[in-house]
Parts: structure tokens; sequence; C-alpha cells
């Protein structure tokens, strides 16, 4: 089936709004088994008609966002039934719907804003629970395609393509949608995951992979018949074994605070590096407070010896960027909260402070747990202060996780 | 003039690639003087061939991303080639290049990647520092409007468009670009800004104004004639105030960290719901280390008493989101570090552990300044855990951005 989408915004265009519609329907299709083949952006007023125009010969259905709303250049509705010869009818429903919504804040609703009540004959109103223009689908005729418009809001768009457009495009899906496998992976990079599994995935019949890098992890997708995906689960599983972290859309923060409550262990964090990323990340996550007593950020080397206690003969013989400064800081951590484990991370985030020794990208981790010894890793990221912080913290998120789990570490 | 970009991907339309690609060139033109009337997205391949055709009559210039790598499926050089008109040929230049760019990695180049080194006859070769794929120009010829083809990671296209394209444009504006100033504002809804800036905007003849809310700040543009947008600076300064944190595209944490710098003040920091936020924007900063000493993120109440010492009196008659909580939090903070003035927050970022008297999305900030009796205030930012932990941040971030300029907390 020949789907295209249309979004249409002045601000699009001008730089003033990042469009994410094409990325997210594009998913949702491609997971349910049909493929988007277009997508246009066209400024606010009437060059949405030519696009249409352009479009109709081509598709089967068209999904367009944007131009339903109470501004004067909002005329996409118009336009389409001008193009689809239908009138225009004032809708009881939707018209009573408007009028309540704008009681409820104490307002009357002006005529543009009704506008919005008004309907091509024989079209479907696809309802807006988050916005007061709902949307509406034009069933194929006169050798136009099925069309479908909905606002340009995210929070509006989403759940209308979720609920109300899904359903009916999933009627035309001539076969079963593939299956699908998802896993998420961290601590390899890209090319290395392609190197070990591209190969054996190359012979398996019918079988699409889609990579997708994260922030600071890798999302693979695996479509196909159910024989390919199981086959491909089957050699990520014994490939990549415990790099994948989830097998679904779940972040590495996400991961482990499920997997820390599941066994009843509470975390820790010293940060100097990182400057408080990693306890940004355990703290995004609703629920959090149970199992992360908190954490500190000893940016100064003052603060390290006063909240970590660690040592001045360290820090002077080994530098802040050290081993023995990682290992004091995790095990100063450990001991000052109540906690089963506590992760230390100090390193040089740059642009300065590099030396040809510890060049900027050098970090160390300690990761101090009660009753083991506390083990220590040096990791290299060299490239930018933000990808710098990211990645270190990814790599601390994920030594607790493979502790949690028993694991070892790499 | 009219312009369009096409943007080619598979990777776009399948849910792979967030495209940015309309956003960054929409925004470089804008303030160039220039607009762009439309974006399109295909599928690597053939699709190319029918955009380009059905994009040539009504455009003067064409922007076109993707497809010129080593692939099979990257086409696009040789269809535009054989649309123009144009026989390709080996540029020795750009051969050389690619076989050095090999040689320095100890390979050679095969046949597919030397196809990078074709260049249509009469197009100018438009340099990639920083990829293989050189990127072309075809200047309008035939009938046919002037066609830019660039590479499609944005760091490979980004510098091409600035260095290369936007020269090559700006030859053909006939016009001055017009004036702009850009402002950064926070602390005011986008609804309360435009109320008190709108009417006395729409006054200016001539003026252009582009809203973009970032995350928790609002970045206000203005274009047009010199008069027109010193008129709007003029406003805004008058209207706004101290609301304006910059004259420019800065974040706050980077105008905090240059404005602590420029006084010579260390700042520290006492968290419990922003989890680490604040301490990790301050420290996304280069050079963050000179004015921030560190911090603590305190979720537990045992660790608010045993690193800030707040007395566990106060926690039991006030709670821990209470403005005495807040305050103890902050003089703790002061006083464990070397620096001239603290800040904390605690509230409930939620979703659970709201209460009738605290809802979830309550905090309490406290501002402790060495020498100065500490302030508190109440906030209430309703919403989505991510977003209260970004505004919560935000709100901390912009106290000590104004007691580090001298100005009264709104």
């Amino acid at each position: 089936m020949h789907i295209e989408l249309i979004t249409t915004g002045t601000e699009l265009l001008l730089g003033n709004t990042l469009n994410t519609h094409a990325l997210w329907i594009g998913r949702r299709l491609f997971e349910e088994g049909f493929r988007l083949q277009g997508q246009t952006s066209v400024p606010d007023g009437d060059a949405i008609r030519r696009v249409l125009e352009e479009t109709f010969p081509r598709t089967e259905a068209i999904l367009c966002t944007g131009g339903l709303g109470p501004t004067c250049d909002d005329i996409t509705r118009e336009i389409a039934a001008r193009l689809y010869g239908l009138p225009l009818q004032v809708n009881a429903e939707v018209e009573a719907a408007l009028r309540a919504y704008f009681a409820s804040r104490g307002r009357e609703p002006d005529a543009d804003t009704l506008r919005q009540a008004l309907v091509p004959e024989g079209c479907q109103v696809l309802p807006n629970p988050n916005g007061t223009a709902p949307g509406l689908y034009f069933p194929a005729q006169k050798g136009l395609p099925h069309l479908f418009l909905m606002p340009g809001p995210p929070r509006e768009m989403r759940p209308m393509f979720q609920d109300h457009v899904l359903p009916i495009l999933r009627q035309w899906r001539t076969e079963a949608p593939p299956h699908c496998v998802k896993f998420k992976c961290t601590g390899l990079g890209e090319s290395e995951v392609v190197r070990r599994i591209e190969p054996m995935l190359k012979e398996i019949e019918g079988l699409e992979v889609g990579y997708r890098l994260g922030d600071g992890d890798l999302e693979l997708r695996f479509f196909g018949p159910e024989s390919a995906t199981e086959e491909a689960r089957r050699i990520c599983r014994e490939t990549l074994g415990t790099y994948l972290f989830d097998e679904g859309d779940r972040l590495l923060e996400e991961v482990l605070v499920d997997v820390l409550r599941k066994n009843g262990l509470i975390v820790s964090t010293a940060e100097s590096c990182t400057g408080g990323m990693i306890a940004d990340r355990i703290t995004d996550v609703p629920g959090a407070s149970e199992v992360f007593a908190g954490g500190v950020v000893v940016y100064s080397n003052e603060l390290k010896q006063k909240l970590l206690g660690v040592p001045a003969a360290t820090l002077e013989a080994h530098g802040a960027v050290s081993s023995e400064t990682a290992q004091a800081m995790a095990e100063g951590c450990l001991a000052m909260s109540a906690s089963d484990m506590a992760i230390s991370v100090t390193g040089i985030a740059g642009p300065g402070g590099g030396t040809e020794e510890k060049p900027v990208g050098t970090a160390w981790l300690g990761l101090a747990v009660k009753g083991k010894p506390t083990v220590t890793r040096r990791i290299m990221y060299p490239g930018t202060r933000d990808r710098f912080k990211l990645l270190v913290s990814q790599t601390a998120l994920d030594y607790l996780r493979r502790e949690a789990l028993g694991l070892e570490l790499p």
C-alpha cells in the first residue's frame, strides 16, 4: 500500500519547530507492516492544495498533519473538501463538544473556532481528546485516495493516529503484519555489533534489520516471518549475550531501576566528571526513590576529601583521575549511605585539563559492593564533553545493572 | 527566491533516523534573508528522479541531502547528471583525495567508493572535510534551477552548507538580509510573554517574529529593517527586563557559568527532587570546574541529615518538602563547601507521592548566600516528571544567575 505523509506548518520550514512526525509515524507504520513512501512539508495556507493534487495520483492513502486549527491560515479542511467535491456541514456533536470545552473555561467560541465543527459530507470524525480540532477521514472515492487529516501537535496527533487511524489502515492490510523483535544493546560499538551479527543475519530469508543509535545505546529491530525473527533473536542472544539489556524499548536507567527494585537493592553515586548525570538519569525513572539513596557531585578535591573521605595522600600520589581515587570515592560513598552498592566516576571531560598520560576522554570507574572487594576500570571516550558525560554515565549505569544481576563487568 | 529541500534516505521514512535537516537549514536560510518553501523526504534509490522532476518547474534552487555515498542505492549524483544532460567525468583531485584518505587507513578504495570522484561536466565540487563524498553544485541551465547535492550526515552537511552553499546563494539575494535580533527568556510562560509584547510589536511595520520553546526557555527572534528590530529590542528590554537572560543563542547554564566566572563566584548545589540535574547542567559547560565546587543529591531523609545537617526535628515538623527544609539544605550546603552561594531544591516530582496539601509538582527552593539571610520560594510545575525536573532545575539556575548579577528573585 503506497502511503505518504504531508506535514503542514510554516514553523517547520523557518527553523522554529523540529518535525518529529515522520520518525514517529514512519516507525509505527513499519511495525504494523506498512511502509511510509514519502513525506512533504509545506507552509500554512494554500500550498497544501498543490501538494495534495501532486500526491493524489501515486498514493493509496495520505496522512496529513496540521492546518485544522482556528487561525485564518488553517485551511486544510476547506481545501480537501473542495478537492473531493464534498460540501461542508456543521457537525452538531463536534460543535457541542467545542462549546462545552469553552464553557468550562468561562468563554464562548468565536466564528473561526467554530469552523472546527465543519465536517465534509460522508467523512468520518476522528475524536481528539487532547485538543479542540477533531481529525477527519475522507474515504477513497472518485479516483482519489484515502485521506486522513490530523492536528499538528504531537500530543494530539499521536493518540489519534494510534486509536483511530491505525484501526482503519489495518483493514486494508493484505497480509499479516511482520513479526517484530526488538533489542537494546550497550557496551559495544555499532560497528562491532554489525561485525558480530550481520554475517549470520544475512543468511536469514525474509529478515529486515533496522539499527538506531540512541543516547548511549543501540536499538536493533528485526522484522519478517516468525521463523526469521526467532532465528535473529537466537543469534542476538548467543552473540551479544549480556550486552543486550532489554527486549523492548526501555532506557538503560529504566531497566536498572526495575532490576534493583526486583532484587531489593539500593544504590548510591559518587560523581566527578559526569557532574550529576548518573543520579539525574536514575531519578528520571518514576519510583527511583525506592532504589536510590542519593549521591554526591565532588568536582573539587576538597569535597572529595570532605564528603567521601578520599585521603589527601591518595589524591597527591595518584591524582584525582586514578584507580586509587575511584576506589576511595566508591568506598566512601558506600560507607556514607545506607546502600548496597556505590558507583564512582572520575575523569577528564575536556576540552581543557588533558595531559599526555591522561588525555581528555579518560575516566576511572569504581564499583563498591557490600562485603565484596571494590573493582575499578579505566575507560576512554575521546570526543565532545557532552558525549563523554553521556557515555561515561551509560557505562556506570551498566556496571550497576550487571552487579545487580550478578554478571561480570566487561 | 523559491528554494526547496529534498532529503533522501529510507531510514528517514521507516522510523530509524530523525530528520533534523529541515530545522537547521530552514533556520540558517531564514537568518540570511531566504525562506525555505518546501521539504520532501524520499527513500533511497530511484524515487529521487520523480521528486526532482516534480520540483524543477516551481523552484529557483534545490538543496538536496543524502544519496552520495558508496552503496548501490546512492544514485542521486547519477540521476541528477542525467536529468541535466551532463556527462560524468572522473575528477582527478577528488580521486586523489579519496585514495589518500584510504591509504592513511591502510586500505584501497573499491570501484563503488571511486564513484564518489565522478563529477558532471560544468559542475562545481563542494569540499567535504568531514567525509569522503564531496558535494556538487549544478548551476541553473536549460530551464532547470540551481541544484546543490550535499551528503546526509549532519556533521558533513552543515559545514558544507555554511562554507560553500550559502556563499553561492548570497550572490542572488536581491536585497540586504534582514536585521536579526535574538533574545532568550526564562521565568515567564510563553502566553504571558506574548501577552506583554505582542500588542506593541504588531504596531511595528515590517517586523517578523518567531518564537521557539526550548528546554525550559523561550527564544524570541525578530527580523526586518534595522529600525524595526531595534524598536523590538527596546520593547523587549523594557517589558521583559531581567526575564531576558541572553541576547543570542546561549543556554541558561552557559550564561550562568559565564556570569559566575566574571564575578569570581563559586556555587554549590543541594538537590532532592531534581536528582542531580542542576549539577549536571552546570557541568555541561566547559570550564564549569572554575565556578562549581560540587553538590549533593540527597534523595533519602537520612542523607539530608548526614550530608547537609538538616535537623531531624525540621524534617519531622515540616516535612522534606517545606520552606524550612529547603532553607536548612541550602545553609548546610553552603557550610559544607567553600562556595559563595548554594541553591537547594526539594519537591514532589511524581507520579506518586503527592498529597492534597502538597500535590505532585510542588517544590521549595532555597538560596543561601555568604553573609546574607537565606531566601526560600515555593514553585509549582504540575505535569510530567521529566518536565518538572527540567523546569525546577531551570528556576534554580535562574536564581543563581540573578543572585550573581545582584538582581531580585521573582
